[in-house]
């Protein structure tokens, strides 16, 4: 059995998961981003070691302990070497960890785990290349190739959302315009509602938007549901940016498998038949075997599974 | 030694090249493309041993050969899957190859190729993952990653120049509008010089254009140098469009180093040193090592080189 850590900016995630990726038991702390490393790794031990326990097991037990956190982090050294959530500028994170559980510790970006997650709860060792991509508040992923994490020379490697896709286009949090993450996350969606909903006073959009008290991801694929035509022309325009990026990234991998996740990603097939739709007719490869795309299955868990499976 | 074999739509070119990636001689012979793949082939064959013979050297101080193709190989297999431009649908190239010379045969893409070649020409034993990119008739490309050949599960990857960059972009070869190709490529510098040329009646550009018959990829860089203000403006708005893409590039991969190809490259630290600038500036990563990026060394000759060096 193995630990994963899922450290956020907000919480710290902890699950007991299974060598067949499955969760016997999670809990979590809030983070307190801002602190000292050593009191929030502190932190992090203990829920380690709380998770084990509570599940009625031992901490001999456990083979490894796996930590994804936002930013960039250095396995090879066991070093955190940036994360701008966290204000966490080269933390020896494993030495640190191994002062409280003197285990094996195996570290990774969460979009990396997340990634390797899905990957790994696939467990067919037909696809050596997969590509799993995030879509919420920005748009996030993870590559692997040759059935291992691909996170490049500096591990800073896969920024997905990071490639632009308009000339003078929105401003992107990471200092350019037009990225392709401003398109299609959940952040996106929402702008692109709210929009729509200005220039459409009529629209149901307004109706759902006030059932739930604010406009979200959600608020056009309902009222679209619903019949308003306003509502499918967002739903479209999203769906197009989505897709557009995808065939971009598809031509430049040619993964066996693509997968989408997020919070989106519940909207399943009126999310996913349209995309491969598009996909099958944009992709530059008409001849040869085409990816698989599909929704990513662990939901909100991939990060733990992943981060538990590093080094596996 | 080897051969390397680049077999294009145009001519097969062939050089008998060193282990440590000299090129000792090389030979061309037209391909008159539309033929069947057997004369083809056995063109092939024999300029590859004529090359062995005209360089004073024997057949059996040959290790291999290694051809370079444009579309998709499947060197798994030995067949060229797909090739437009030679109308080639599932060719058995390895077992068509042996009939003439019964030598181990390495097949790849043309792209690949040349960024193995330059790859291999480096011979850093530090570089896993590395990116060339060649700037032509449209945008190629070859990935490197953990030494070795990136081609996706179906030896179709690396399409680095059809990542979509513009909404409603000038239309592509691949069926989509707006690819990078489009606006980095050297035909885009032309289309961009021309249409600058037709708005300033007064630009040196209409001098350079005649000294050499027509518009080249030449054109802008020579009319800016002679202090030209609408040549300067061409060449900033293609030297930025060149930075863009790489910036997008290097955010997914994060290579050790990529290098330019291609004719233009040979402006030097001309091109050079404002994209470098500019990826510097727009890059995501801010507080890890960045890639080191170059001019390609090996010109015209990094595909011979690499289809020669493909399976060593």
């Amino acid at each position: 059995m193995y630990i994963g850590i899922d450290l956020g900016g907000t919480g710290i995630k902890a699950g007991l998961v299974t060598k067949d990726c499955k969760i016997l038991h999670t809990d979590h702390v809030p983070t307190n981003a801002g602190r000292h490393y050593s009191e929030i790794i502190a932190d992090m031990a203990a829920l380690a070691k709380k998770v084990v326990i509570d599940a009625g097991h031992t901490l001999d037990e456990i083979e490894s302990v796996g930590i994804g956190s936002p930013g960039t982090a250095d396995d090879k050294n066991g070093i955190l070497v940036y994360s701008c959530n966290l204000k966490f500028d080269n933390v020896p994170m494993r030495e640190e960890f191994k002062k409280h559980w003197n285990i094996p510790v195996y570290m990774g970006n969460d979009a990396n785990c997340a990634a390797w997650g899905e990957y790994s709860y696939l467990n067919d060792p037909t696809i050596d290349d997969f590509i799993a991509i995030t879509l919420g508040t920005g748009v996030g992923g993870g590559v692997i190739i040759n059935k291992q994490v691909y996170s490049g020379f500096n591990g800073a490697a896969v920024e997905i959302g990071h490639f632009k896709v308009r000339e003078n286009g929105v401003p992107c949090t990471c200092g350019r315009c037009g990225c392709w993450e401003r398109y299609a996350s959940v952040t996106a969606l929402i702008r692109i509602t709210k929009e729509k909903m200005e220039k459409c006073p009529d629209s149901l959009m307004h109706i759902e938007a006030g059932k739930e008290g604010k406009v979200t991801g959600r608020t056009s694929f309902m009222a679209a549901k619903a019949g308003d035509t306003a509502a499918r022309e967002v739903v479209d325009e999203y769906i197009k940016n989505i897709a557009e990026g995808i065939v971009s990234v598809i031509n430049i991998f040619q993964p066996n498998k693509l997968v989408i996740g997020g919070a989106i990603s519940k909207e399943g097939d009126k999310l996913l038949n349209p995309i491969k739709e598009f996909v099958q007719k944009y992709s530059y490869v008409k001849n040869s075997p085409h990816t698989e795309i599909s929704i990513a299955s662990l939901g909100n868990d991939a990060g733990i599974i992943g981060a538990a499976m590093l080094g596996h």
